[in-house]
């Protein structure tokens, strides 16, 4: 008889597993459950469709051949039986059944299943802020919501925006506003706040946070952080109108709410099934949950991380994709394993590229790993190619094993190949000094003929070696704030110096150039810490000195390209 | 007593072992020698020299600070000598010196060396034409020639550009020209000549090079494939004016002959270091010599392939530059490994990006390897995300293992992070299914949900897993041309169809959603070759027809993206 299988969930793991269950089995019935009206859909395209640079919503439910992924088109094509404005009422684990009601006709019936699949995705956190159901108050839970926004938008009477939230999701949404200008013929003022000390905690350490949350600023984005929110405040038509914060209060047209997701997984837990810590819905390797004809991927299930082993919740377009496939095999006979996730993720910024992978400083320490770390900046190609643009790249690394641990860049190079790179290498286990050998494709248009990841890998292993010794910007300020006797030293060139310097009585400027000449005027008491644009001189004159005999001598990882505080411009 | 150190050649190789021997030794005496007058350029970007793209020879000898790299650089930073204009006569190893001849003064001395590295490089081979020794006949051999091709083009006297050899560098040159004309203010008349059958044999497979064929061809390049040229023929000024070739004569203004290039061993050879098969000098993993005070790198050396073990001669400024770390490691007391070659490359072509890594299929079957192979087009971001590019990939796998042995991908779209990540992959030792797994970056503007290199390497693991049977275009071309009673099933839909379509009476039509109900009609003893336009809906007619009891059917791999020959436009 042939296999029955129900899936949950129509947006992206459950059609994919529908497709590939179909693949591996022609026999199997198949019905896909989706409680909303489309299927299918791309979510991590939403921004983009706000903005208005993505035209259409169908764009975001077609295939790459422009046919919309809709119930016919899953019946037609692949034979999958799909019941859309349907929704998934409890499971009879014994009797082996999902109830369903049909949100139109309110019809409810009972779908038998062999094998079951929970794709029930997750939904935005609705953080306890009174005035959150306020007019002109979102969150980008679905298509729905984003078009309500891209209509708010294009009504004319949204001028002033503020984003709650400052992960991935706000800065997403931040980023959409910039480009919503070109599309609607006016600016937003985005005002993003963000109550932790930095952003993207989840993915960046707060050195590389400090870089992007510069970077916002000087884009004119009204950047809070630390920034508490006490309430929404609606005019007489109930729209929002301001927010107030513990320090003031902000009028705005419009707020978008991103304070993250929480798995669906009310259907799983009254069915019995465990929930891990993280709060999704516990499966093992195959993806099955405790009950074994019970699988579950995507948004509503929590990830182990292929690094520690330990539950994760990461819930991300590109996983549940990944999800689908293994899901669609292991429902139809098959035993495929999901290897775990890494956390790599990628956005955009305000045209800086913003990208990660492996465990962050932070996160490698909560781990227990004794960690070594570089702050890398390098021109994403060939310096003297149009369009190189630079990336700070900052490398962890495991100083027993040596092991690449994780990755973050920044900056408006080319980001994406770097990460992709680094989450290869630490899958399969590199040390820096595999890395630093990696034969990477070098012409003049795509790279460097060291890649800026084989540069920050080197820069790593010297330090690892001895080889080098050096502060990162946030070390070294916060030495500055202490009041530590320190000299910095500056080694760029008279003209790079008028351009742009640090703003303290402690730095002296000696080109490196005469720095032979005039090291014996520099002191040997006190901790040196030399510095160019991008610390690659700084290191030299780290050299330089050492050979003749100073031995308190740092370099500043990243030079001033990498410092994320304030500086001095012009004479 | 300080070490001393020699070295010869100051491109690319001889001053980055230099800088870092300075690093690891700073009471070194370090002395590099170099004929030429310039020091440590970029070699690699001299066709963007021409193409007018670099403004300036400067910048290709600049540091990314805008620092000349000249001799009073490398003496008042690194504390290195240079002695440029100065070429070195012959070693003695004995006395372990080193004679040297300014080709200024014509004065000889001798430096004494503890130990020496041979960083000679690569001189463009001249094939035995006659007519080479012409007026405007050039190699591209380093940055006087260059500027003199440069001066040629800017002169307004050359319309006509014939060149020989379709390798890389020929196809970067091809390249620059098609640039120059923006520069320059003209179109240039570009005529591409190779003796082999295809373009870039050494780094694409014949159906992978077709594709890059086709493209130049609509770009307007006059490209001729297994074309052997007889002679260059003269103006009366001693210009060349024409190419004669077995078929005919072609008039020109300018030849460039990019034939490959030699390593410089003379040195060496007369030295008595062992030569390898492929001509450049034999290193160990330590890139020592058989003499083991004398090390050797970059063009000049024979590498050694990670896959195989065997020796290749790969020249590229990548490895020149890592062979440099690990040289400037080993002469002052280090024990570095190189672990060898990819054979990783990449170059642009008239917006196409090519890139590859690892074994080509050719490759691995002459390695002995049994294979797999898949050929697989994707868009390179969301393909809603405006922007998105198609590229294609061939992926290369070892049947008895899984492991990926190699990777081509040609297109307009992002390619060099999945030759990238590709590299890596096969560089730690990856199976297909753990290329499928990894864990990526994605986010619209980047990549699809799945990254292409997943789709190709999924695409893989189902042929090797028997759940798809495909072919190749270059197969089913073959197998037309053999007038085997194939049966072309086109499963787009008729608009699709009406835009582009295969030129042969075996195609039939019938759209995907249509297949089930008019299957009955389709033969059950021919081989169905099932396509669309990149054949993911062929490869769902191949699951369709099978669940419906078809046996001889396969998906043409790549469908119409793939397909390299002639095609029918519009009605």
């Amino acid at each position: 008889m042939a296999r029955k299988i129900v899936i949950i969930g129509g947006v992206a793991t459950g059609p994919k597993a529908a497709a590939r269950a179909r693949r591996l089995d022609p026999e199997a019935e198949i019905t896909l459950v989706e409680q909303g009206s489309f299927l299918s859909y791309a979510g991590c395209g939403m921004p983009y469709y706000i903005a208005g640079v993505v035209k259409e919503m169908e764009e975001l439910m077609c295939t790459p051949a422009g046919v919309v992924r809709d119930a016919a088109y899953f019946k037609g094509i692949k034979g999958i039986n799909v019941l859309t404005r349907t929704r998934a009422l409890s499971i009879d684990r014994q009797a082996k059944e999902v109830r369903v009601m049909n949100l139109e006709t309110g019809e409810v019936k009972t779908l038998p299943y062999d094998k079951l699949i929970l794709a029930t995705g997750s939904t935005p956190v609705r953080p306890p802020i009174p005035g959150l159901d306020l007019g002109r108050v979102y969150t980008l839970g679905n298509l729905e919501e984003a078009a309500a926004i891209r209509d708010a938008l294009a009504s004319g009477r949204v001028e002033k925006v503020v984003i709650i939230g400052g992960g991935l999701i706000g800065l997403e949404v931040a980023d959409a506003l910039k480009t919503a200008a070109q599309t609607y013929g006016r600016e937003f003022k985005i005002t993003l706040m963000e109550a932790l000390p930095q952003l993207v905690s989840a993915q960046l350490d707060a050195d590389m946070a400090a870089l992007l949350a510069k970077h916002l600023r000087t884009q004119g984005v009204d950047l809070r952080l630390s920034c508490k929110v006490l309430r929404l405040e609606g005019d007489e038509e109930g729209k929002v109108k301001a927010v107030i914060t513990e320090e003031d209060m902000v009028p705005t047209d419009m707020v978008i709410v991103a304070t993250g997701v929480r798995p669906n997984t009310a259907l799983a837990q009254v069915a019995g099934l465990r929930l891990g810590t993280s709060g999704g819905i516990i499966v093992n390797e195959y993806l099955e949950t405790d009950d074994p004809d019970i699988l579950a991927g995507g948004d509503c299930v929590e990830n182990i991380h292929v690094l520690n082993g330990k539950p994760i919740y990461l819930p991300l377009g590109s996983t549940a994709n990944r999800h689908g496939r293994v899901l669609g095999a292991n429902v139809t006979g098959g035993r495929e394993k999901f290897p775990g996730v890494l956390g790599t993720a990628i956005f955009k910024a305000f045209d800086y590229n913003v990208g990660r992978t492996g465990f962050s400083e932070k996160e490698a320490r909560a781990s227990g790993y004794k960690v070594e770390t570089i702050i890398c900046p390098n021109p994403d190609r060939a310096h003297y190619y149009p369009g190189s643009k630079p990336i700070i790249i900052k490398m962890v690394a495991d100083k027993a094993t040596r092991k690449l641990l994780g990755v973050q860049i920044v900056g408006p190079g080319e980001v994406a190949k770097r990460v992709d790179v680094a989450a290869t290498a630490i899958t399969l286990g590199a040390t820096i000094d595999q890395v630093a050998n990696l034969d990477l494709a070098y012409a003049p248009p795509y790279s460097t003929a060291l890649d800026p990841l084989t540069h920050a890998a080197n820069a790593l292993r010297n330090k690892l070696d001895g080889l080098a010794q050096s502060l990162n910007p946030l070390e070294v300020k916060e030495r500055l704030e202490r009041g530590e006797d320190l000299l910095l030293l500056d080694v760029r060139t008279p003209a790079e110096v008028e351009e742009i310097r640090l703003p303290y009585p402690q730095v002296r400027h000696i080109p490196l150039g005469k720095l032979r000449q005039e090291a014996a005027s520099l002191p040997r008491d006190r901790d040196i810490i030399a510095f160019c644009k991008i610390s690659l001189r700084g290191y030299e004159a780290e050299l330089i000195l050492k050979s003749l005999g100073f031995t308190r001598v740092f370099f500043m990882e990243g030079g001033l390209a990498a410092w994320p505080f304030e500086v001095v411009k012009g004479k």
